[in-house]
């Protein structure tokens, strides 16, 4: 299982090319590192925004890939959590400061120092045969998932997971989803499993079966604006998936009182609501970004348990770039996983 | 102790006027109504959004005062709660459904069906020399409370202390009052009460050791862009009081991850705040309106304990129309009493 002094990736050179084959060294393996020979990565939009560079914080060249699953290579001295040949999976996230109340708690993800990121400033992701990364933020990938179906859960599935984890107070509280894509479609499973009772909210009225196949009780179509009356008022969690701008005034309106918006797509834009509908009925607006360890960990059994799974399509690593053109034009159903194969 | 056929008010008989006396005979006292021998009215802005029917839901005439002080002078046959002569306080709300979630844990504010307003619709507060409402939302005022300080607990100090309550979630919490009014300098008081480090921002430069007096650790002035970016990330909570349109996107900026902004100012206003803010710090916007039952209990004992009290100036009821000019032009410091006298 050792690894070469050379690893060859899939990487983005600069910024907004298509990726190239690349080989490269890694930094030496520290006592608290490990490595992955990777075997599977989902593709996320956010990839994309990073091969982009959209929100600057990109260093090229990078390899991407932040749902990374594969086996333990070879891991520093210091590192005792993981085993040789284990299967593991990594994420978004990989250091913080480890110190700050946050941190203690297993929330990494609002460290107060702030986190660093598998895949910013120059890091080297998945899209790769083998990924040298801090120990402390790879998990363990339990029996009950097959590879596959666990790699979009470490970005999709605990972006969904995290905020519902928190929201979803009571058996059968009212979540409706907004966006059925990769992580909407994960976000209606996790929350029926949670035992809520789920509304799927889609502008594509050709949706309904599968959005029910994946536990939606309810679904209704966001343009209509005789189903959006009939639910007002009536919805206790609302997670938007949509990553792009959309109305979220409209959906303001179909929280109940003390109902909570929560955004999880993050689109470059302003949202806009009336303070009275703040006021008047205790309406709250927020978003949530990854989760943390404590989160990360649970959300992995919970799917494995409860037989949460990314409905997925497989596609060969050394085709990437095909395989962003079809997550640009919205064609993945649901989330695309590449093999490594390069 | 009987109540005259004829109460003797200082109403708003049409939208914008002055108030004027005026006589009317109340409604048959019910078997679940209360008769307050008002002695007490704390003045409210909403008192004045109600005279100019700025959110159409009143109804003319109606007698004003929601901030309520009195005995009991009598009550109906199924009142068992209270006692002739006692002293009552009674508030923003007069009835909720009674049966939903909500209200069964005494959160009448967010009753799912909506509650019902003592000066809404008709209905008439406690601008007169006796009040006829439904007992169950009359209040107990403890010992420890005098009357002028209980009647701004009623609204202002709920509308702060129930928002607080949920979210001052440990010792030490840091806390930002934004504006230094009626409700600020309560939110300042139960904030430090409660065991939070409470920063006060204002406009004003000149009320920094009056805040300081209230329980503030530190003061910081809004317009400054030196103190606002020291201030940048650090704060757990934000009690926005302002009843104007003011800056929240720079509020939000103050927050660090996980923070919440809670509104409880209601400015006809549209509030603007970056997708990012919310989601790649998981920051949270909110309202928060008034309090149920549960909470307005629970706060009287805790003023009565702490000795949280509003700085308030006495005027005779009569003069009515004077303390709504001076509420009007920012000039009461800070609240205003208004003893019976017609």
């Amino acid at each position: 299982m050792g690894v070469p002094d050379k690893v060859t990736a899939m990487a983005s050179l600069e910024p907004k090319k298509p990726l190239q084959k690349w080989e490269h060294t890694p930094q030496p393996l520290g006592p608290q590192d490990i490595d992955i020979h990777v075997t599977h990565n989902g593709l996320c939009h956010t990839d994309l925004h990073m091969v982009d560079n959209d929100w600057g914080v990109a260093k090229f060249p990078f390899v991407p890939g932040h749902e990374v699953v594969g086996t333990v290579a070879a891991k520093g001295s210091q590192v005792t959590e993981f085993e040789v040949g284990e299967r593991v999976g990594y994420a978004w996230i990989n250091g913080s400061c480890g110190a700050c109340g946050h941190c203690i708690g297993g929330d990494e993800n609002i460290c107060l120092k702030g986190w660093t990121g598998t895949i910013v400033g120059g890091n080297h992701g998945g899209f790769q045969t083998y990924m040298r990364q801090p120990a402390k933020f790879a998990y363990k990938i339990p029996e009950g998932l097959d590879s596959v179906a666990a790699a979009p859960l470490l970005c999709a599935g605990i972006t969904v997971y995290s905020p519902l984890r928190r929201l979803v107070t009571h058996p059968g509280t009212k979540v409706t989803v907004v966006g059925i894509g990769g992580l909407g479609h994960l976000a209606i499973q996790f929350a029926a499993k949670m035992g809520a009772e789920v509304t799927a909210l889609s502008t594509s009225a050709n949706k309904e079966a599968e959005a029910k196949g994946f536990g939606a009780k309810n679904f209704v179509v966001s343009s209509d604006p005789n189903q959006m009356k009939a639910m007002a008022g009536t919805q206790e969690v609302i997670i938007n998936t949509v990553s792009s701008a959309n109305d979220y005034a409209a959906q303001m309106a179909l929280l109940r009182p003390n109902g909570s918006l929560c955004i999880v797509g993050a689109p470059v834009t302003d949202v806009k609501v009336g303070v009275s509908d703040l006021v008047f009925a205790q309406k709250k607006l927020m978003g949530s970004l990854v989760g943390g360890r404590r989160d990360m960990n649970e959300m992995l059994e919970f799917a494995a348990q409860a037989g949460v799974a990314p409905k997925c399509e497989t596609m060969p690593l050394s085709k990437v770039n095909e395989a962003f053109e079809k997550v640009k034009n919205n064609q993945a159903r649901y989330r695309i996983v590449l093999l490594t194969d390069v």
